[in-house]
């Protein structure tokens, strides 16, 4: 499995797929950078008059609801619409689910265009659940933990996604599968949109590998192992978050198959 | 005093308040990290639909008009009547005061509505108190820096607001006292957006601090320390940037009660 | 000529000209702090009420489309409209010309307009000259860089403008002159927005030399050398971001004329 992401790692990089990103303003900067120092390209674009011209360039598209207005979402769903007719990978980003009724509205209203792959925190995922679920019983679950993964598999299940939860251990699953990853370094979570990163970065793999649990898993233990190693030379969440960008531009195979963690 | 702000650093850190961010395009990314290195959460958002719900969740506010539009100016306000009307503390940065009559338009409509805490440069602040004085006189003074010290307690007794110039040294003034900080160094004013990043700061100490000029106080000393010790390891701007959040994080006691220089 | 150029820097840290930025979400931060390393002082603001005041304030303007919409594209043209009026020098940085009708249209109508100066990589280039072409021979060419040469030189007659190629070899190129330059380096390519900072370069020495072929050739030769020399200190493409500020702020004069490669 690990020779296999490897290998995966290298095919973004020699493919350099192109990558539609409708994200949000905060991230913008480090995202496109974090996709150039991963080996793929990426464009940042909302105009309505060209969402369906640039999807139709571009291998993947990436949707993150991190600071939405009514214009981008308009966006959102011209891009994603062209997407699904051109059979082309779209991942979600519920960034803040559950923190409005506004931006729960909206994350329903997407979610049913049927995402190829959903990524969030456990939080996002559990709210996600919760907001797609017409019965009072919702998604239960004795604990927390517990209650993110029946979350993921009931969002799974019924949309036929790939689910990631990103946080200490990253989980990844689909109707078949299920793969955790424990890599990572909790000064990550100090920097704003590494989630945000990761998901541009598994749409960059989902543009190459057929089997998107695959991409998913691939990108998420790029991020991890490099989230990792460069924590180990970095004095705080500023320097991490530029030793993340040089180490997803120079990571050998020797590093990321030394320290990768995943369970089946 | 010294033992007292460190103490509010350190309430920050232990109770991560959250703070709505309406601000500008330019410093999203490092204000949204400098929050994170403070031990604050941080929330951008602007859409009409969610500013109530953002207010309601949220302890603290940020307004900072560096890229308004008309969209945004409503967002503003919307934010900021929920703000008002559940008695959360806002803080408004007037980037570019005096710059256009639009700006001084909107300027004028907002600190109307009574922010918590003003802070902006001494060319703002004197901007800000002309716009807001209906006589002819406006705030009169022989000397520029006694002129944007005249503004702020004229801002200050007007709107019964905390004042913060911030300059090679900051003024913190309300309608009682006036404290001077004299950290901080030159480079700093060579990186875009430290003053946004100091208007974001102060929101998260009056998120969690009673007293609004101890707030104030704190939130100034901590970033003025902070970039004084990071100028000191840094090569330009650049390196100074990432210094700063690494520094912000990581900040030890002794460290900042050796560094402030404090006067009342 | 490189006394010249080095006396071209000076005058820019000298002069500090603030320029107005009507630029993409992703990159404005970075050219900000680019500006600012290299003496000038930005302004980023699109709101259009305040374009024409703005305009009134700066000494050159940036108009650069990366991410543009509907609204930003009035914001450009009145901006456009009173530099013009004031004779004040643009610079047009096309991104992404070609890749979509929409995109296109919204470049003839700029172009229209007589940028003083444009800035694109190969492929912008000659994406806009074909795109100015009513002839259905169009541009032609045998090689692909003689191509955006012959792009270059069709859109500098049209236009009467000064026309940038930037690449591995920047051309820069007006009715009568052609300078290639040769510093730089391939990391350079791995960080987003690096062409739309020498644009905003290009604009601020366009604000304080006359000779609008000399400022582009300072602005370019400037920024290949701090490129370079930042390069050979970098791990990767984060920290070669960050020490380009750095190297931006503190280049000697020594560094910049032994490193320069020039010919005209």
């Amino acid at each position: 499995m690990k020779d296999l992401l490897w290998k995966n790692i290298q095919t973004v990089k020699q493919q350099s797929p192109l990558i539609h990103n409708i994200t949000n303003y905060v991230v913008m900067n480090n995202t496109a950078n974090a996709l150039l120092a991963t080996g793929a390209s990426p464009i940042m674009a909302h105009a309505h008059p060209e969402m369906v011209d640039m999807m139709n360039i571009c291998q993947a598209l990436v949707i993150n609801i991190g600071t939405l207005d009514e214009y981008w979402v308009t966006s959102m769903k011209k891009a994603i619409s062209q997407a699904n007719q051109l059979q082309k990978p779209w991942v979600l980003d519920p960034v803040g689910a559950g923190a409005t009724p506004y931006r729960d509205k909206v994350l329903a209203e997407l979610v049913a265009l049927k995402p190829t792959i959903i990524r969030g925190n456990a939080s996002e995922i559990m709210a996600l659940a919760k907001n797609n679920t017409s019965s009072t019983k919702g998604v239960d679950s004795s604990a927390e933990s517990n209650e993110a993964v029946a979350s993921a598999k009931f969002l799974a299940e019924k949309f036929q996604a790939t689910v990631c939860i990103s946080g200490a251990t990253d989980i990844i699953i689909n109707q078949k599968r299920e793969i955790h990853l424990s890599n990572g370094h909790p000064l990550m979570a100090k920097i704003t949109g590494m989630g945000c990163t990761a998901t541009a970065i598994i749409a960059a793999f989902s543009a190459v590998i057929e089997d998107k649990l695959e991409a998913t898993v691939s990108a998420m233990a790029l991020l991890g192992v490099v989230g990792q190693l460069a924590a180990a030379e970095s004095k705080g969440p500023g320097s991490l978050q530029i030793n993340i960008l040089d180490k997803l531009h120079s990571i050998t195979e020797a590093e990321f198959i030394s320290t990768l963690k995943i369970t089946e």
